[in-house]
C-alpha cells in the first residue's frame, strides 16, 4: 500500500533535504533559499527580488467534477491554486506553465471553455503563461498548474516566523465553499451566480493583500487556508514551533455555513477558501480592512510546550484542542 | 473530439502570445522574454543570468509502462526530460518541482525506487528536488517534472536563431532508445545492464555538452531530440525559416539500429534519443568530440523557398523529402 498524502509530501520533503546543492553553487539565480514545507519554494532571484515556485495538481473526481463543475471553473479553480500560494508569502506572480493532460474523448469545447476561465483570472493578475506540456490521459482531466512569482529579496513571508505572543488574523470569511461542495454532494445544484456560490467556483486569490502585508513586512508568519483552518494552522503552529489559541466568537464564518453554534466549527475543517491566515506582532497596526477584503483577529499565538497544538475558547466558554481534520479530495469523501 | 497534441499545444501557444503582461512589468524577475516553442521558456532572471524553465509529463502507459520499465529508469527518464531541455538551451539546470499522482494500490517499494533513479541522476548535475504536488490518481502513475534552470544573459541558444550556410551537427548515437522500444513491443525482455539499453532506459541527458556550447556562443540554434530526428529538425527549420538538407551517409545510427540500409532510416523517426541537435556557422570549429560525447555533422541549412523542409540526400545518390513522423506515444503505436 502506498503513503497517504501527508505521509508522502513528508518523504519527499525528507529526499529534498538530503539533495541539498553542492555549497559552491549557493547564490545564483535559481539556486534554493527554501524548499518544501511551505505555500512556494523560494529561490535566489535577482539583486532586488527572490523567486518564488509553486505547483499544483488538478485531477478530475479528486479536485473537480465534470459534472458539477462548469469547464470555466475548472479552469480558473486551476489557476487559483497557484495564484493563491504566491499571495500567501507577500509575492506577486509573474507567469504560469500549464501541462494537461486530456482524455481522447472530451470535447474541444470543454478545453476551450476550460482555457477562458483560466486566462480570464490570468489577465486580471498580470499573469503570463508562458509554456506547458500537453498528452493524452487514459483516463480523467489531468492538469498540474506551475506559478512563478517574485517577492522582494529576504521578505518572502513563511509559515515558520511565528513567535508566542503575535496575534493570528485571517481574511474574508470562512466555509463558503465547503458548504457548497455539501449542497452539490447532497445532489443539489446551486445557483452558479450567487454570490456564495462564486467562493466555490470561482474563488478571488488574495493577490493585493498578500503583496500589501509583503510589501510592509507586517505579517511574521502566513500561509493560505486550501486545506481548512485546523490543518493550516496546525501546519502554521508546527513550522513555527508555537502554539494558537482561537475564539470561536472572532471567526468569520461564512453565512451560507452558520447554523447551529456547534456545526459552524465544521468550516473549519473545509477545505478551498482560499483565504489568508496569517500572524502580526501583537503591536502591529493591521487594519480591519485590506485592499477592500475584511481581516478578522481571532486569536493568539502561545509558547508550545511539547507539541505545537491549536487550542479554540468555544462560544460556552469552555477550551478544547482543535484537531487538523485535513481537507479530504472529493473521491474518498463521497 | 478534442484536437491531436501538437495542435493543442499550438492553440495554447497562441493563447499565450494573447496574453501577454502590460508593457510596463516587463523586465523585472520572472517576466516573459520567449514562450512557447522552444525546448524551454526563457524568463528575466539576475543580472548575469536568464531563467530557464521547462514542464513535461511522464504518464502511464503512455511514455511509460510499468511491465517494461523498472521504476528506477521510470524515476530517471522523468527528469531527464526536463535536464535534455535545459541542455538544449545551453544552461544549467538549478532545481526541480515533482507532482506525482499515485494510484491508491501502488506498492510503496514502487515509489522508493521510482525516487531511487530520480535522485541519482538530480545528484549527478547538482539539482535540487525543491517543491511538488502529490495526490491520488484514479488510474496510473501520473508523474509532471517542472526544471529551472539558468543561462548566461541573452545567450539562451533558441530553435529559431539558424540561418542558411549553418552546418547541421547531432551528437552521439540515433536510433539506439528506439531499437529497445521495437523489442519491448516484439515481447523481448532487453537486458538492462547491456549498454544499448541504457539509452532507453537511462538516456544521459548532454547537460555538459550543451553548457559547453552555449558558454562558447558556437550554436546557432539547438534543441534535442525527443521526438525523432525527422520531427525535431522540422520544428527547428520552422522555428528558423529556412530548410535543411542532410546526407544519410553521415548521419550517426546506433549499432543496434543499423540493418538493411532502407531500414537504417527509421531510426530518424523513432524518439527519445535525448541527443542535441544543433548547427552552427560553416566557419565555426566544432571538434568531433565534446565532453567525451562524439558531434557529427550531417548537413547544411539552405534558403527556403515556402514552407521549410528537410530533404534527405540517401546513400544511392537520390534526393527525397524527410517527412516530420511525430513521435507516437506508446498507447497509441500499440
Amino acid at each position: 500500500m502506498p503513503l497517504p498524502e501527508l505521509k508522502l509530501i513528508e518523504r519527499l520533503r525528507h529526499q529534498a533535504r538530503r539533495s541539498q546543492r553542492p555549497s559552491g553553487k549557493i547564490g545564483d539565480l535559481g539556486d534554493l533559499i527554501t524548499g518544501m514545507g511551505d505555500d512556494c519554494a523560494v529561490l535566489r532571484g535577482s539583486a532586488r527580488y527572490d523567486l518564488l515556485v509553486t505547483t499544483d495538481f488538478s485531477l478530475e473526481n479528486v479536485h473537480f467534477r465534470r459534472a458539477w463543475h462548469p469547464p470555466e471553473s475548472v479552469g480558473h479553480r486551476c489557476l487559483a491554486r497557484g495564484l493563491s500560494d504566491i499571495a500567501a508569502m507577500g509575492g506577486e506572480a509573474t507567469a504560469a506553465f500549464l501541462s494537461l493532460g486530456l482524455p481522447s474523448r472530451i470535447p474541444q469545447k470543454w478545453v476551450d471553455r476550460f482555457m477562458k476561465g483560466f486566462q480570464a483570472l490570468a489577465r486580471r493578475y498580470g499573469v503570463v503563461l508562458a509554456g506547458g506540456d500537453a498528452a493524452e490521459s487514459a483516463r480523467g482531466v489531468i492538469a498540474d498548474i506551475i506559478v512563478l512569482g517574485r517577492v522582494q529579496r529576504g521578505q518572502a513571508i513563511l509559515r515558520s516566523g511565528a513567535s508566542a505572543g503575535d496575534a493570528i488574523y485571517v481574511t474574508g470569511h470562512l466555509g463558503a465553499s465547503g458548504r457548497v461542495l455539501q449542497e452539490l454532494r447532497s445532489g443539489r445544484r446551486p445557483n452558479l451566480k450567487a454570490a456564495a456560490s462564486r467562493a466555490h467556483f470561482f474563488p478571488e486569490p488574495r493577490m493585493k493583500l498578500g503583496q500589501w502585508l509583503g510589501q510592509r513586512g507586517l505579517a511574521s508568519a502566513m500561509i493560505d487556508l486550501s486545506d481548512g483552518l485546523s490543518t493550516d494552522l496546525a501546519h502554521l503552529c508546527v513550522e513555527s514551533g508555537v502554539s494558537a489559541v482561537i475564539r470561536q466568537e472572532s471567526l468569520p464564518i461564512a453565512e451560507n455555513s452558520r447554523g447551529r453554534r456547534s456545526k459552524s466549527l465544521e468550516a473549519l475543517d473545509w477545505g478551498e477558501d482560499y483565504e489568508l491566515l496569517f500572524t502580526a506582532g501583537a503591536r502591529a497596526k493591521i487594519p480591519n480592512k485590506i485592499a477592500g477584503v475584511p481581516v478578522s483577529r481571532i486569536g493568539e499565538m502561545i509558547g508550545a510546550k511539547g507539541k505545537p497544538k491549536v487550542t479554540i475558547m468555544a462560544l460556552d466558554g469552555g477550551r478544547r484542542e482543535l484537531k487538523p481534520r485535513g481537507w479530504q479530495h472529493f473521491r474518498r469523501r463521497s
